[in-house]
C-alpha cells in the first residue's frame, strides 16, 4: 500500500524550510505542498486570535492540494493554535513544540533547559507545559528574542552586531546554568554559530527540524500513509507574497535550490 | 463654513502615530480616524502589489467612517502604491513621501542628502525622485535600515546594540558627506538620538511629520474643508489585530495616552 498523496507544511514565511529540509533527508519518498504566508509574516508579534485565523486559512489552502497530513513548522502558530487545528480538519496536524520538548527532555542532564523564540511563543509558555508533560522535574527558562528574525534575514549571522544581541538576550538564560537550549523558531537555526559560540561547549542546541520529520515519520507509518512509490518526487512551494525573494532567502535555508515557487490566492 | 468630516490615516501599524502627533498640534480642530494594519505590519518587506492590495483595503476601511483626506502615513505604502491610490477614491490622498523631499530640498546647503528607509522604500527610489522634482541638481545617497523598526519595537532605542547597528548602516552614508538624512520611515524618530549622534551635529534630520500635516492643511484648506468648530474632538483608532498592544507602544509614538482603540474586520 502506499499513499501518494503529498506532506503538507505551512510557515509564516520562509522558515519552516529547515523543516522541508529534514522532512527531504528523513522521507525522500514523501512529496511536499509548502505554504508560506509572506504577505503576512511575522507571526511572532500577533495575538492568537489572528494567528489562529491565519493558520485555519493557510491549512485550508493545502487542504486544496489534498495533503495527508499538515505540519504546522511555525512555532508561533504551534505555539498558540495547534489544538484548535487539530479539531478543525479531517486530516492529522502537527506542530514542532512537542517534537522539540521531547528531545530536549531526553537531552538535558541537570534538568534545566532554555528556550527562545518569538514574543508570542514565550508568551504562550507553550515549550514549558510540554516539556514538564515529558518530565516534571526539568526547570524551564525562556527568552523572547524578537531581533533575530530580522537579523537573519538581513544576513548579519556572523558579525559584531549579531554576538552582541545574542549576548544580549543569551546573558540571562546562560546564568540559569542551562545544560540544553531549544532554538524555538525556525529562524534560529542559522544563527546556531553565535548561539553556540555565547552559550558555550557544555550547552546542546535542540533544533527540532530533525524530531519534526521523525514525528512525521511515525504519523505517516501509523496511519498506513506511507508513500512507497520511488519515482522522482517534486516539491511544490507557494506563498503569499512575491515568489522571487522567497526563493532566494529561502535557498538559506533548504541549501539547495528552490524551483517553481508560486503565489497562491 | 465647517467641514465635520473626519481626517482619515493609515499606516501598516504603529509608527504613523507620529503623524497623528503632528496633525493633533497643527490641526487641532480635526477629527482623525486613524487605522493601523497590525495583522499584516511590517509592509516594508513586502511587493509593490501586496502592499498596494492592502492599501486599498486600508482607504476602503477609512472611507466607511466618511473621511474627507485619506494621509497615507506608512512611507512604503507611500513610496509604493500612492499614484495608484490617487486615482482609486473620489477624495484626497496624500502620502509622506513629498512633503519630506520638499523639506530636505529647502534644508540642504551643500545639495548632499541621504534617506534612510525600508527595503522596499528604498528600493523603489521614490525618495530620489520627489526630491529631484523639486531641484535637479540635489545628490540623493540611500540606505535600507532593515533593523531599525524591530529595535525600536524591542524599545532599544539607546543602548549599545542600537548605536553599533547605526554605525553600520551609517556609516556609508556619513561618508558622502550629506548635510541632511531624512527619516523615510514613522518609526525612525523614535531613533533621533542614535541616529544624529552617529551623523554628528552637521547633518539635519528630517522627520516628515510635521511636513505631512502642514500640507495636509494646505489641502483641507484649499478645499474647503478645514473644520472650524471648536467642539471636543474624539480621534478614533482602529487595528487589525489585538488593541492591547496597540495602545501600550502606541503612546511611545504619540507621547499620551491612546483611548479607544477597537478591532476593525
Amino acid at each position: 500500500m502506499s499513499d501518494e498523496r503529498p506532506v503538507g507544511v505551512f510557515d509564516s514565511g520562509v522558515g519552516g524550510l529547515t523543516v522541508v529540509g529534514a522532512l527531504e533527508r528523513l522521507l525522500p519518498r514523501e512529496e511536499i505542498v509548502y505554504f508560506g504566508d509572506t504577505a503576512r509574516v511575522p507571526y511572532g508579534t500577533k495575538s492568537r486570535e489572528t494567528v489562529t485565523r491565519f493558520s485555519v486559512e493557510n491549512i485550508e489552502f493545502l487542504m486544496r492540494h489534498d495533503v495527508k497530513l499538515v505540519v504546522v513548522a511555525c512555532n508561533t502558530a504551534s505555539s498558540l493554535a495547534l489544538g484548535f487545528l487539530k479539531k478543525c480538519f479531517r486530516v492529522p496536524v502537527m506542530g514542532v513544540i512537542e517534537p522539540g520538548a521531547k528531545r530536549a527532555a531526553e537531552v538535558t542532564r541537570t534538568n534545566r533547559v532554555g528556550v527562545i523564540g518569538t514574543n508570542a511563543t514565550v508568551a504562550s509558555a507553550a515549550y514549558e507545559k510540554a516539556i514538564r508533560r515529558f518530565d516534571r522535574g526539568i526547570s524551564v527558562y525562556s527568552r523572547s528574542c524578537p531581533l533575530f528574525v530580522p537579523l537573519v534575514e538581513e544576513g548579519w549571522t556572523g558579525n559584531k552586531v549579531s554576538r552582541d544581541i545574542a549576548y544580549e538576550y543569551l546573558g540571562p538564560i546562560k546564568a540559569k546554568k542551562v545544560d540544553t537550549l531549544i532554538l524555538g523558531c525556525t529562524h534560529y537555526p542559522l544563527l546556531k554559530d553565535v548561539i553556540g559560540s555565547v552559550m558555550g561547549p557544555g550547552v546542546a542546541l535542540v533544533d527540532s527540524a530533525r524530531e519534526v520529520a521523525k514525528e512525521a515519520g511515525l504519523i505517516l507509518d501509523a496511519g498506513g500513509m506511507l508513500n512507497r512509490s520511488s519515482g522522482r518526487k517534486r516539491h511544490r512551494f507557494y506563498v503569499s507574497d512575491e515568489p522571487k525573494r522567497f526563493a532566494k532567502i529561502g535557498e538559506r535555508f533548504l541549501r539547495h535550490r528552490i524551483e517553481c515557487v508560486k503565489r497562491a490566492g
